[in-house]
């Protein structure tokens, strides 16, 4: 930590700085300059959690210089990890696709989907039984019913199941029926959701909020990490930016940038992301050449009739000409398909 | 509700459209221009909800005209509200002031700051006892014994009191103790958590979501209303931007804004908005200057040592300077202060 | 400026950053963590604008500790400033309106406009002539003949002049012309435009640009000032967000944030700012009340007939109501109107 | 285009619009629903560019149907097209990479970096003479003498040129020396500067303004090829968000987007949009399989003592790998490199 002083900063103001740092038992070390001086600070910075330096007299601002994740910070485990999901597993050899529809509406529809999806090469089946919608109007899940449809179609298949959890009630009940639980974007700084997921026992799939940065989104990670659950996969899923072309706008970039600072794997949502069929596609493969460890895709039977973001669901047929055209990308990336 | 059809849309397009929406006892007005055709909807767009006309052959974009939000729109409902707040109320002809601590920390420390913000003018008291934080690593609130100290501290001044919920069982305890509650910003979207708010019998504070645009902000209201509480306040606090040289950016326009659009109160939070205590007073004139009805302060004994929030708090001299300087702003809008 | 090595940064790693620094004259002060190495560095550090520290090995980041604009910053000047403009002045103790149309249109709009502005209150008449537009298509001004318009209805009426300049030749001709010239939003960053703007002779009037940092907008201040020309007065006019029920979101906090950094006036346009006619009145009371020097507002004899910007202009009652308006509100302030 | 009047417009209120709309020789189609009336507008709109019906009494918004840019639209031009540039040419079959510095620094520089970026299999050299910089204190660039070690360096290699312009000054220089220019992201929005370029008789990289949504950029090339130069190539190279762990955030989508509404080429910038040089391979790779038809990327003999932008800049040994690494990915997208 570095505390920047105010070029008219007393010695008097310096002094009552130092001593706060070091009564708390750490050390301090000075650079005076013309125009200003720098306090550097070395030893355990939570010491100081409760000292409001920003607000001393005399001082200009707090430059952090180490991350305030710990659990999920690569630089403490640099070795990319392999995650374990029903009878499947996500990482960095291998590129897992997550599809299926944005909301499960019916029992034989899940079979259907999870048939379709499955022959195309995904390992694991999605589909929201809890749907958080902006509109109290929109349809708003099946609730138990559709975790129950999930569960059947997944069993029936062999696919490994995702399904998104909005409270701690939907947690208790989803573990009874999937192999990994979702945090959606919406809930990414639901603290208390974070908490109680990390409890689950269950792989949690961590979308990135709307407005979220890289390192607000490992701190939520940091949340379930620290209830001993160290079982998190990252979903970048588009940020809120000026442009309308797209629903949201792809951080493509977080993919590298995540690379470089976690450990965790990193699956990209590009149906959420742009919220137009089309442009699905070719940002699967832009993902896959990224780094992505996964792709989530929507799925549906009937787009035209969806209960949920039909528009952005592929048909079977969009989705087997997806998987055929990632394939060769997969393959320049060393990843198994 | 308006269909803008592609410019190749073939007539059979057309047809497609026209009559899924017709057998739905919905009428069309079709107008056909050289480049495009456009469709006009009349009728109840909900039995529309599920058909997804965006990916109809032929049809380039759907155009809403009514805004989805009804139980909070000015549009059926004209007139501002007054709403109740313990035994003072928020609404059209007052001023109401917030004030209080970040979180609660101490019995001593509520008693203290309260006779000091109700002295000063504050007809409200705030504090945290469930705090969301970015890390899990800092201080997360005192739960039910710091709503227990807020209670105490408004018994004992007379003010009423405001506390925020993350979760069901936060909600559960807080109506025990306080006479409004909050819905902090990461939680505008929780839906779960609206709606459990909307059922808990208390004012409701819905603050502005970090992305969150107006409309999504009225849907987050509609959410609680429909549940049977129309008692809603809403309270900007500034949205995530490119700039940083405030902790978020105070969208001053959303005031006027909602002015327009609903008849529910407006209050500003300075404190959050700029993360500066320097800028708080400046932009709570400039707030009433707008049309605001209220203000959210955070005030601390001792800013240097608060757990939360400390560098955007006021002392209480800057508080009660505060309340002297906008006094006369209030007499210019005829508000009571 | 701070230099941050990575944890892994080896003592080799720290000499060679160490040693580039002291070779070019500067002073380095070490802080060595347990985690991490901080080198702080003192003295001129424009000597070292050519070492690109960011890339030697085991170099983290580069914190800068100073602004880099110094000829308008505050640290050097603390006082506010006071600008001659025409016959009249823009400065801490005035509030001054600049009116009139987004375009001038013709020689007897003008005249009419002028004195409707000059009889409310305005000290200044405001009129484009050369407008830059988002589509070719759109109406680009009167050039030359626009000037001349403005010109004369500023000597009729006794107001002083300003226009917007879009080129160097449009500098050329405005010189002759007007009493202050204008950079627009999309030109902040036109930094040929700035220099030939600061070797003009007149008062520069600089407007944000639509996602522009306040640090770029006082460092393209900082590109008029360094040309000999220190008369610059900022114009805050919204940023570009997420938003749209605004056309741009007003920065209010930009008013008091300017204060805190810079000695030069600060001007607030709510009509660009929001684009609807409706937010102007209590946008621009907002703007006096967070400390504006002045406001920037358009006013049309006909705004349903205005080529440009009509929607946003007052009709020449709604500017007078806001003039009657807003004269309590500078009164609040201390500024006489 | 489409007239939404307000739920409570009377029918005088419906009738001036209409025959606003009549008297200028465009028919109207009226949609009367239970809430709000709807006029459909059929006919050519910029007869209508200075009647400003959005504050015609009782009217609540107007939806435009059709783009406001007709040149550069795929709808009246559906094939992409292919532009010759020196004796190279960019287009859809192609992987074009233009490489070289940030600023062009000495002669020997020049003809280095030349070679070893051809020899890579770039086909265009880019190389800055005129650079905006945010400070005033940094390096400003060459001029003309830069220009000219690029056509020597260009000439002596057999690379195609490309330099960016800010003034008309530096356009009549540049077209004396180089193979195309480019208008950086700072002027996109110089309607002067696009007009002159569009003058100059070169091909024109038009790179995106930094908080230009696609539809302003795809206005800004109108404003191009309305001067009578077809030869138009787009270049993403960020956009400006919340986020900074990027320098800005490479909008990939835009790579589609474009695709889907214009006929022109369009290139990634992946230095520029991350700051980066570590990200530059990830998004060089990602940027072909989202469908790209080229790479802007920075490289120097030197990064560490580059004049401008050195922390972005590959070396000569990082560009090698990734020119090697990128061939697959063209092969998948069937574009020869």
């Amino acid at each position: 930590m570095i505390i920047v002083m105010k070029p008219g900063a007393s010695s008097e103001n310096i002094s009552s700085v130092v001593n706060t740092i070091q009564r708390k038992g750490l050390e301090t070390h000075l650079s005076q300059g013309k125009e200003v001086t720098i306090i550097g600070v070395v030893g355990d910075k939570s010491k100081l959690a409760y000292d409001n330096l920003e607000i001393f007299e005399g001082v200009d601002k707090i430059v952090p210089v180490t991350e305030s994740y710990k659990l999920s910070n690569k630089k403490f485990h640099p070795e990319p990890i392999r995650i374990q999901v029903g009878n499947t597993s996500i990482g960095p050899d291998t590129l897992t696709i997550m599809a299926g529809p944005c909301a499960v509406e019916t029992e034989e529809q899940m079979h259907l989907i999870a048939q379709n999806v499955k022959k195309a090469g995904a390992t694991i089946l999605r589909g929201g039984a809890y749907k958080p919608r902006t509109s109290p109007y929109a349809f708003q899940g099946l609730g138990e019913d559709g975790l129950r449809y999930l569960q059947e179609a997944g069993k029936e298949t062999g696919l490994a199941t995702i399904s998104e959890v909005i409270s701690l009630d939907a947690i208790n009940t989803a573990v009874k029926y999937v192999d990994m639980i979702q945090i959606g974007a919406r809930n990414m700084q639901n603290f208390f959701l974070l908490k109680e997921a990390g409890r689950a026992g269950l792989p949690v799939l961590l979308k990135r909020g709307l407005s979220a940065t890289i390192d607000e989104w490992l701190n939520a990670a940091e949340y379930i990490i620290s209830e001993g659950n160290p079982n998190v996969i990252l979903c970048e899923r588009g940020i809120r930016t000026f442009e309308t072309a797209t629903r949201n706008t792809l951080d493509i970039s977080a993919v590298p940038v995540l690379k470089s600072k976690t450990y965790l794997p990193v699956i990209v949502d590009p149906s959420h992301a742009t919220g137009v069929r089309a442009y699905v596609s070719p940002l699967a493969k832009s993902a896959i050449a990224a780094g992505a460890d996964g792709l989530m895709i929507e799925v549906h039977n009937d787009p035209a009739n969806a209960l949920s973001d039909g528009p952005q669901s592929l048909t079977f047929a969009q989705f087997n000409t997806l998987c055929d055209e990632i394939k060769p990308f997969c393959g320049l990336m060393n990843r198994s398909f």
